[in-house]
């Protein structure tokens, strides 16, 4: 890799005026500075961000950890991530989790090696770890946890809107499929489904299950040792849960939506490539990833950022399995 | 941060003793390293990974570029890039590039001003620049480009898995949905195909089309505007195409597997989570992103590898769509 001692044998300059000139950080003449960019063009040169980050006190790396990626909400959020923190001249360091908290640790000190600029978290394990780190940090779906500053869609909200929608349509006999682990946004979503039902002229039931990280696979199992009979509407925490649930259903010969209406939550893209296509909670992975990285822009600019939870606001998708 | 300075001050030795024991560079005495520790361990110090770099002229980081998290199959390959590197001490840095030149070529001048240990590349644009590149590189989805190292799946024979199937089983009008924009691993799923029909009783049709960065919306659009009539078989050239043409087909009424037999590849989860599931062609994400970590750690250690295209195996997955 050529190196700036490269530049300074090519350009006959000292390698103190080729790092002043670099690293805009002194004086250097007009004549100089042309013949040290043309030695930059010439041996195809290009500066050491590890040196610059030093000199600077500044990695221009952020760090995203994410639980997973075989979730298609989080795949999209980490492009989005990604694609934001460019505009900003970032690079992202990636590490998945599985939401287990001995990983997230173990990212957490890698990312302090890197000295990065600041850290994106996702479903945190660790949340009172983070509040002491001394790195910017922004808590999706971290919950409301006071010392953090955290971004969340309305998961409350939209919980209150998939038992509205479903009463609307005139089910009687609901079941509410929380998601497991007690994660903070599938609770909301369940707390916000549950509260509108009180004094209203249904039932609903719980289903309430454990599971380890391989969420997907382990869903389709729990819920196929799951007698469904008598209900009428069915809100499922997530899209996939939803996409499997349907599956499973059309495969006992139960009809969506004649037999029993059903809705997920997120709009990833698999809630349109499902027969029926699936009525659903959006919450939009590009306006959480924006969000997310404009306050940790904000941080990092020493700016005022607010120690609250942003909510972003979801909306209902209706299409043909309600 | 806490930096070197600081456990100098807290430990009373001096930086370049501390530096020796850190990068283990040098003597140090068993009373001065268990001070240094235990300094480290008060402080909560972790060592600056930019020095480490300089220091060791390696970065402990690769980048890896991906086309989009949009499709499933990237998004298990990337999560298992990452996974696979963290076994050999190594963090990835992503890039997205939605299949545009332009930014596959930023990602590179990023990659290399972080200095990285090595480059995964997806579908590239850019396989001449690559070539020259002075950083070790593995080209996933590449081409047979004999001056790059490259991995992928073994697509012909998958095109030729995905004909036998339908033949096998008695379609004698089969239609080949080929991939957008010739790439290469797609070209050579509907070479295998096309080439195993020859000689045989039977009639296929090619549907080609030319689509933009934005996949998965494009191809709904485009395939809503092509008449379906007649065929009793189809390949689609990922299982994404063939879940959004599933949809389309039931939405016309005509029924999988009865009325068309449809086949896929990837075997990526989508393919389950669809009614009928999916018959499709497997091609690991955990087999292919293994290999390809371990080709650039042989490589980035000095071992010899043969510049080639490694071909992984692929296999029929028979579901309910045939």
């Amino acid at each position: 890799m050529v190196s700036i001692r490269d530049i300074a044998e090519y350009s006959g300059l000292s390698i103190g005026t080729i790092s002043r000139y670099i690293n805009k950080s002194g004086y250097v003449s007009d004549k100089s500075g042309k013949i040290i960019e043309n030695a930059i063009r010439e041996l195809d040169y290009v500066p050491n961000e590890h040196a610059r980050a030093i000199f600077r006190n500044e990695s221009k790396l952020i760090g995203v950890i994410v639980s997973s990626l075989s979730n298609p909400f989080f795949s999209e959020l980490t492009m989005y991530f990604e694609k934001k923190a460019q505009e900003y001249g970032y690079g992202i360091i990636l590490f998945t989790t599985d939401d287990n908290p001995v990983k997230e640790r173990d990212a957490i000190i890698s990312l302090k090696g890197y000295r990065v600029s600041g850290i994106i978290t996702t479903r945190t394990q660790i949340a009172d770890e983070l509040e002491s780190l001394k790195i910017p940090v922004i808590s999706f779906e971290g919950g409301d946890n006071s010392n953090l500053i955290s971004v969340s869609a309305d998961n409350y909200t939209g919980g209150q809107m998939a038992f509205n929608h479903l009463y609307e349509i005139g089910c009687k006999n609901m079941l509410l499929i929380k998601g497991p682990n007690k994660f903070h946004a599938t609770e909301m979503r369940a707390k916000g489904f549950l509260n509108s039902a009180i004094g209203k002229d249904v039932n609903v039931e719980t289903f309430d299950f454990t599971s380890d990280f391989n969420l997907n696979y382990n869903f389709e199992k729990i819920i196929k040792n799951f007698e469904i009979k008598g209900y009428d509407g069915i809100f499922a925490f997530n899209d996939i849960a939803a996409t499997i649930l349907l599956s499973h259903l059309q495969g006992l010969g139960i009809r969506v939506p004649e037999d029993i209406k059903l809705i997920g939550f997120d709009n990833s893209f698999i809630s349109e490539l499902v027969t029926p296509k699936l009525t659903t909670i959006n919450q939009s992975a590009l306006e959480i990833s924006n969000k997310c990285i404009e306050l940790l822009m904000n941080i990092i600019k020493g700016k005022d950022v607010e120690l609250c939870e942003h909510l972003l606001p979801v909306k209902l998708i209706k299409r043909k399995s309600t």
